[in-house]
């Protein structure tokens, strides 16, 4: 204990863009004297739900939740169509904070369905993100581990696109398996760059130090793809949420 | 020597019924009493050249060799459009051999070009196939071998097809490969069937039998494949192209 001699941050942490602007756009609708919610939580990390608690931002759960006229947050991760029509239906003001990226995905799954490609998609089953895609393409296969790939059709042509927080060697992999499932395979590449980056900067500062701690969502696959990834490089990590869990000395 | 107890032969060998059905126009057409050549020999394979020959049907290494109003047969491999505008201008009467899954292969590389994929092909540079294909899609990047591979650059939309005796374990590798380079990745799965079914009775074969005998061109890329399928599995293998070959007798 007390070994510590330096501690490294990797060169790019914290939150996405995509998640910061819709914070950003909570606060703002808040600070402007509306009556906000989030549907959802706009990211799990207790400091910042406490922080918007604090200014009257209150994260819902669904839209029946949310009075007439209030403006509600659509978070980062996006949300099907159908809840924008409700939203409307029921007067209220929505924000839209869904992520550029997820957007784009969201576009390009519509243009697949139109071209009548038979698509898989690459992500976690209950995750929001997944729940939306699906709202824009309802018969998307979603597969996730590799147990999974065998439900997966032989057509003469498929799609290929990807929860965006995916790790892009599994997607690599799925891509691969499928070349010869299909005739002609379209692949969208909706590997989020900033998950990329992150993932990236990771390995690098795990190769130089000999500890990592990764900071983040007990729950959340991006986290623990990052501490997967420390083990890759022969570094030992510990994952932890917040400060609070450093109860064990030993490793310092 | 003399301790051969069976001779098993794979399911399905000899020419695919693309070569066949070239063979075949060349014959019928002479057999009508055509002045008949083909362009490049029909397939590498003595026996059948010769008995070509034997019928009057004469390989040629270019249009100009044809006499005005004779009959050229366009061999599997296909061949740039330009081929077919050379011969009509010289008066020649066209027999095209072009083995269907080529032609669609053309086809497909036509609609890329039109849609402004960046496109690679996998495939021997000076094989006849790619030549064709490259009279298709002339900016097209053919690649080989891995160490190739770097040059393919990164762009928003690509497409990758492939000559289509390419080893398909090749092709899922490029893909693969490939699936970081763009975001928008479009394949082609061009690789022949005929091909994929001799690799997979080749290796069915070779699990076996004690030695494996693989008969064809020397230089055939087909030929070396199936050579080497059979080390994966581990059963010795040797590869010629006619009985003449089989000089050394200690192996049997």
């Amino acid at each position: 204990m007390g070994s510590v001699l330096e501690v490294r941050i990797a060169k790019r942490t914290g939150f996405c863009y995509g998640v910061r602007e819709a914070i950003d756009k909570a606060k703002e609708s808040a600070a402007a004297g509306k009556a906000t919610h989030t549907l959802g939580q706009v990211v799990h990390n207790e400091g910042v739900i406490s922080q918007l608690q604090q200014i009257g931002v209150r994260s819902v759960d669904t839209l029946d939740d949310v009075d007439h006229g209030a403006a509600v947050v659509i978070r980062a991760h996006g949300v099907k169509p159908e809840v924008f029509d409700r939203a409307e239906a029921r007067g209220l003001e929505v924000i839209d904070g869904t992520c550029t990226w997820v957007i784009q995905e969201q576009r390009q799954l519509e243009e697949l369905v139109e071209e009548g490609y038979t698509i898989v998609l690459l992500g976690t089953p209950k995750h929001p993100e997944v729940v939306g895609l699906l709202g824009f393409a309802p018969d998307a296969i979603v597969v996730d581990e590799e147990e999974d790939w065998d439900r997966i059709p032989r057509r003469k042509r498929m799609a290929l696109i990807t929860q965006s927080t995916q790790p892009p060697w599994k997607f690599e992999k799925l891509a691969a398996f499928m070349v010869s499932r299909a005739h002609e395979l379209r692949i969208m590449n909706t590997v989020c760059p900033v998950t990329i980056r992150r993932q990236e900067d990771t390995l690098e500062t795990a190769r130089e130090v000999d500890l990592m701690v990764v900071v983040g969502g007990r729950h959340s696959a991006n986290t623990k793809e990052l501490t997967r990834l420390c083990g890759i490089v022969g570094t030992p990590a510990m994952q932890i949420e917040n400060a609070r869990d450093l109860v064990d000395p030993t490793p310092f």
